[in-house]
């Protein structure tokens, strides 16, 4: 299977690390709307200007795109889905059945299967969330979050006058998890679910009461939670919080019986030292999938929710009925 | 989409309590081998004899086998795939590959689908080391289960001198579940795992302690684990002990980044208070996919890795789209 990578940040390069160490592809190259000349891959994989990818398109059978939800993915992944097979993280919720209908457009026109929305959530919770329903229809899901960065919420504090930097922590509730746990079936206000902590490096003078007051007052990103503001060093910061650590719980709670007698929960929960490597390795197993459907004659856009689970495994299916099933 | 049951015994009785409850399913019937007017249903459901169920092929969808997987699934899967859709829970995990060619010699020749080994193990649980493994190629993975009642360990109690009845719950060791969170990579031997809480009810003048030796001491059942015995009076076991809970969890840690620098944990835990009601729910869910695969031109025998996700649940694609990715 030969890959290629559209785009080189964090997400870039975690693909790089998953295509370099599965046997069963092959990193062609990384696509750039930088200048080539300028970006240096880890492992040496060669490096292409995004304007001449069409050229390659005998050369690859999946695009793995690694570009944001907000700007580059909404005309990207239709774009190159006009000639490749893709895979993308589009994480927009409520922009998802517009992006998919215009990247089913592209791909069904170009024989092509597009795979949008792959990782762990959207992605992997979005199975899980699927699975628990699906033995659970009568019952209700939740999903938390952290302790993990949020790029969003460090992003909203690092635009306020007098900061430096920041980075900020979304930390879940354990008290609120156990209540799904008991099977109370809880309603949850944002406040109950999620905690925001927020390491802030300040400018030299800046007030610092005002710019814990401006956070904790924000709008939709700080207000509705109870929220920690924390001034530090940059040294701190550097030494203390560099990583991107994520993670996270899909609970259902749903009950079975002629008359609901008997409770039952589903819990899928992940920990991550980088949620940007483990989105990507993700994303290179979907680029398996979306090159195995193809294969047998598919076109179109599809979810992880359209995927056999058997065509993300590198193992053969009797190495997989013998120890896995 | 019409269901007939095939057995009915707590997982017969769990179907018929998912399917009745499901929208897009209607119960044709339940089949048994017993004298069908000696079975009554809870919900008045049809009862007709296993002998007359070839005569039935035009009025069902899917059939949903509720029969052991020691003497009844090896022959009745293969054989009711010869006219019908079919679905069955077949769990020793060692003779999957040979169940699997003989369902899928009698579907491809029938046209019909025949999903085999649906539950939670395998099953729910096979999916989430699939999903696991797909993401973590280079890690371990974890089977846990418990606290839950395991019927072959309670009737291999049962068939011990002096033994009226007997309970025995598997119970995962907390310590060890904690070590994999901890990305310890630890290898365990069967003791580290679990353990085996084991209530007996004894017949009058029985020798306690030669019964508490006798358990202790079986091989393979309960020799290899740490094993508690308590005596206790069948009025105890009743009112304490007649529910048939279940759950367990299958976790991975697997590292990710140039230099396996992060580490990461995925978790899939289940806790059922009916073990038998909850693998029903999965297998209705697993008839819908049969059933829609087979509409689409699918035929031959699959396991729930070859089932795209969507194909398990009563939601339309839209409202998967928009609530659920």
């Amino acid at each position: 299977m030969r890959v290629g990578i559209v785009g080189y940040g964090n997400i870039g390069k975690g693909v790089e690390a998953a295509v370099t160490k599965a046997a069963d592809m092959e990193l062609v190259a990384v696509f750039t709307r930088r200048d080539p000349a300028s970006v240096k891959t880890v492992t040496g994989a060669k490096v292409i200007a995004y304007d001449d990818i069409t050229g390659m398109k005998d050369d690859i059978d999946v695009l793995i795109i690694c570009g944001g939800s907000a700007t580059d993915l909404p005309w990207m992944t239709p774009e190159l889905a006009a000639n490749f097979n893709v895979i993308d993280s589009f994480d927009n919720h409520s922009s998802i059945p517009q992006h998919f209908a215009k990247v089913d457009e592209a791909a069904k026109a170009s024989g092509k299967v597009g795979i949008i929305s792959c990782g762990w959530d959207p992605g992997y919770f979005s199975l899980a969330r699927i699975l628990a329903d699906s033995a659970l229809p009568e019952g209700d899901s939740y999903t938390f979050w952290g302790r993990g960065v949020s790029q969003g919420h460090s992003d909203a504090i690092r635009r306020l006058e007098g900061v430096k930097y920041a980075r900020q922590y979304t930390v879940h509730v354990p008290e609120a998890v156990d209540k799904v746990r008991n099977n109370e079936h809880p309603v949850f206000t944002a406040r109950d679910m999620h905690l925001r902590e927020c390491y802030v490096v300040a400018e030299e003078g800046a007030d610092k009461a005002a710019i814990e007051e401006a956070i904790k007052t924000m709008p939709a990103y700080f207000e509705p939670y109870d929220t920690t503001v924390e001034f530090i060093s940059q040294e701190e910061l550097d030494r203390d919080h560099s990583g991107l650590p994520h993670g996270g719980s899909v609970l259902r709670s749903g009950r079975t019986g002629f008359n609901d007698e008997f409770n039952n929960t589903v819990e899928f929960t992940l920990n991550l030292d980088s949620n940007p490597f483990f989105t990507s390795s993700i994303l290179a197993a979907a680029a398996r999938a979306a090159f195995r459907m193809n294969l047998e004659g598919q076109c179109g856009a599809r979810t992880l929710f359209d995927v056999p689970p058997a065509y993300l495994s590198h193992h053969s299916r009797e190495e997989l009925l013998a120890h896995m099933l």
